[in-house]
């Protein structure tokens, strides 16, 4: 007999709340972790860059108090290790907050790195060289190293920062986002290697602290998963606050002296350059969390680097799952959660829904803000959908004025035919927390109708996203 | 033959908003107004108060920047000139931008103080006595006194402070929210009558801005028309902020000083005593603007200060039609937008559904922010209703404690019958671009399990609106 029901391997936002929502299904569940609860999105991820980018955003206001009719007479400067400590501690507390949500769920933590021996069963045996930091002091009353088996097993393994060879971070030049996550001191010039989501809020915060920074990015657009559009819109903006952006360029070669990096860079017509910078950070991606977890001896299948799942996470083999970043795009904590929540409630047999990854949302917290969610006009163009697209610019809008943020653009993209809303795209200020309600609104299959006859309070950004609908029926008011 | 299809009295958002959406539609549109374009919420009211608001909160930040790891080495002070120069200077630009957009849809304007003659006409005469200083220069093009007709008048007059018998504002010790909005220096100390949005928001805006504030409400709660619960949280914050609130309490008397008012007040249990402050506001609530507009004359039926109207805004007397703030409450610029829509598309002959006050939102920008939409927890019992009542605490939300604003709620309350989401109201960072999303979902008929399952991104406050619905159902997860 298992002696759990669920075993989850990993505590990342995907593995700690399914853990929690099997408890609440009444099921006797065990959570392994080798390194921190809350895993990367909690301790090195989402939450402590959201703590940096606070400050950068309240060093930003202060030096233009002037602009909000304030009067600063002094200076007023970044505390590089002040800095660094508030994002620590704020990931320290939402780390002590998993553990007391384990305990106050009833669900057994157990330290160390797991292996799928064979269905059913998982071996722990100790971390062996965690990635950067482990957390410290290990919480109490954790179980540890031995064997443990359950009925269904869920790996929830997350995903680590890609590598490029020639181009390996050595974590004092070259950075990941562990390392730029505590900078010892701000380095005066920064080369940042890709402007995903990651990337792009690195050099957003480093660039508002003072530092000068390049971004490269070998697409052709910075963020190149969002709205080509809105993506422009965000490139003005930071290259207005001095940031350097260098498009279809890739980096070649770095050279490494004593306190600096050299990136050798080519674009995609060939011409070569080169770049000096204090530090560079490698910001191309993350890579699944697969191996050594005895998925090749069960014949568990991956693909290009992760579990390869159906919409209820389940992988080939019965009885052993996958959520999360390990078992494919999107790499979003949000999507983890809720793919670890579908799973769960699959396996206790109730009638759920299989993910849906149309309708999950991405936010980007540089400055501006991106938010979006559904089809860009470029994927929806080549969908083959005829469009209605909506634009409404943050320079009509009256809260964005009296905030003193006036730049950015609210876009809404509907099929012709039926009214359905394929897809919304955002930059400027707060769009991390609008985007919600177009999420809301396409999970409850709204049409153009539905959006125009809601009333959006005023004054608010939020009004933006009912003009832009308007305005995709030529019927916008304030513009 | 009448001269216009439509003549809309009153450029306040509601009157602009109906003449963009008349033109649009082929309507001969003109539209008349006495003092500015835009109206109050544009010029003295929504508007230059956020703007007001967002200097108060860049003091904030600036002032404790030590809590993000910023080292101020100086002084940072409010000019109040300047704040209120940016203030008076947003609401120009959105002011200037209510002209362009006459002019571009091609919208006579017209100057003046309007009375409705007869059905179908219009007697425009000067400007006889603006409230406060009137809009200089008056714009370019627009036409003076004089007859005018048109097949339908839309009363959209607005609304202006209502004054309480012996408490009169003298625009010098006692403020309006008119002088309220451009202090020529910060008063030490301020006694604000009535804790409604406006009472409060000068409330929160004085105390920020360093001023002894003392709040004097005759209702049990600051913020009469929220739910109790989260009125009492941001009784609880803005006491901490240094606020002295007296509720259940009414001013009875005021002495005028110098510089200075006393105001006698006595509590529901018959206590009483003085208070004295450099300046008072009264903020004892808003009465429609329905004198001198001949309605009497025409028969149309009045109650209690407002225009009656059906759901499209026709009055009792066919052709002469009321929207926003004279057509009753509640009374906000949102809903006057909507109504007016509302009302020209039906004018028109177009097919639009009756307004539905049930889900207007409401914003109160104070610090915290309030918002909610629908029935509070006292109303909905009231109603019958047995309820499902879920809370979430900013507490436990990631980005709230990254943000460093982890005070706050979100409540949601459903039908337990039904799944129907009755209310939602919130209160801490952000909610006044939060509530969105559940007026969304109420607009399209949501139930519980909608917003179950819809995801919300990570890390952003808009995720404790779902932890909140799971909450009613005993599901939450981070808590």
């Amino acid at each position: 007999m298992s002696a759990y029901d669920v075993i989850i391997i990993g505590s990342g936002p995907g593995g700690y709340v399914t853990a929690i929502r099997a408890s609440q299904l009444g099921l006797k569940t065990a959570i392994i972790e080798r390194e921190h609860l809350g895993g990367i999105c909690l301790n090195w991820g989402c939450i402590p860059t959201k703590a940096l980018l606070r400050s950068a955003e309240i060093y930003h206001y202060a030096t233009h108090a002037k602009n909000y009719g304030l009067k600063l007479e002094g200076t007023i400067t970044p505390d590089t290790a002040e800095v660094v400590k508030r994002s620590r501690g704020v990931s320290a507390r939402l780390n002590g907050g998993v553990g007391f949500l384990m305990k106050k769920n009833k669900i057994d933590v157990i330290w160390g790195e797991a292996k799928l021996s064979k269905p059913g069963e998982v071996i722990v045996s100790e971390t062996k060289k965690p990635a950067v930091q482990p957390q410290n002091p290990i919480p109490k009353g954790v179980q540890g190293p031995g064997t443990y088996t359950a009925k269904h097993i869920i790996v929830a393994t997350g995903a680590r920062p890609r590598v490029l060879p020639g181009l390996e971070p050595d974590g004092k030049l070259i950075w990941t986002y562990f390392e730029a996550m505590v900078p010892q001191a701000m380095p005066k010039s920064l080369i940042v290697m890709g402007s995903g989501a990651i990337g792009i809020e690195f050099a957003s915060f480093y660039r508002t602290m003072g530092c000068d920074v390049t971004v490269v990015e070998v697409m052709g657009q910075v963020m190149p998963v969002e709205d080509a559009e809105i993506s422009g819109i965000a490139r003005k903006a930071f290259e207005k606050q001095g940031m350097k952006i260098l498009t279809n360029t890739k980096v070649t070669k770095v050279e490494k002296g004593a306190n600096s990096v050299t990136a050798h860079i080519e674009d995609d017509k060939g011409a070569k350059q080169t770049i000096t910078a204090e530090r560079m950070i490698s910001a191309v991606g993350v890579v699944g969390n697969i191996e050594n977890l005895g998925l090749e001896a069960l014949g568990i299948k991956t693909d290009r680097g992760c579990i390869v799942t159906d919409g209820y996470g389940r992988t080939n083999v019965p009885g052993i799952y996958a959520i999360g970043d390990v078992a494919g795009p999107p790499m979003l904590a949000h999507k983890a959660e809720h793919e670890g929540v579908i799973c769960i409630e699959h396996i206790k047999g109730l009638h759920v829904h299989p993910m849906d990854k149309a309708k999950i949302p991405g936010c980007t917290y540089c400055h501006p803000q991106v938010a979006s969610v559904g089809l860009t006009e470029a994927k929806a163009k080549e969908a083959g959908y005829t469009l209605k697209v909506g634009r409404f610019s943050f320079a009509a809008n009256g809260k964005a004025i009296a905030l003193g943020e006036d730049n950015g653009l609210v876009k809404t993209i509907f099929d012709a035919k039926t009214g359905q809303l394929l897809g919304a795209h955002m930059v400027g200020a707060e769009v991390t927390e609008l985007i919600q309600g177009y999420v809301v609104a396409m999970g409850l299959e709204t049409t153009e109708e539905d959006l125009m006859h809601t009333i959006f309070p005023h004054p608010t950004l939020s009004e933006m996203m009912k003009e832009s609908v308007l305005d995709a029926y030529g019927k916008v008011l304030n513009a």
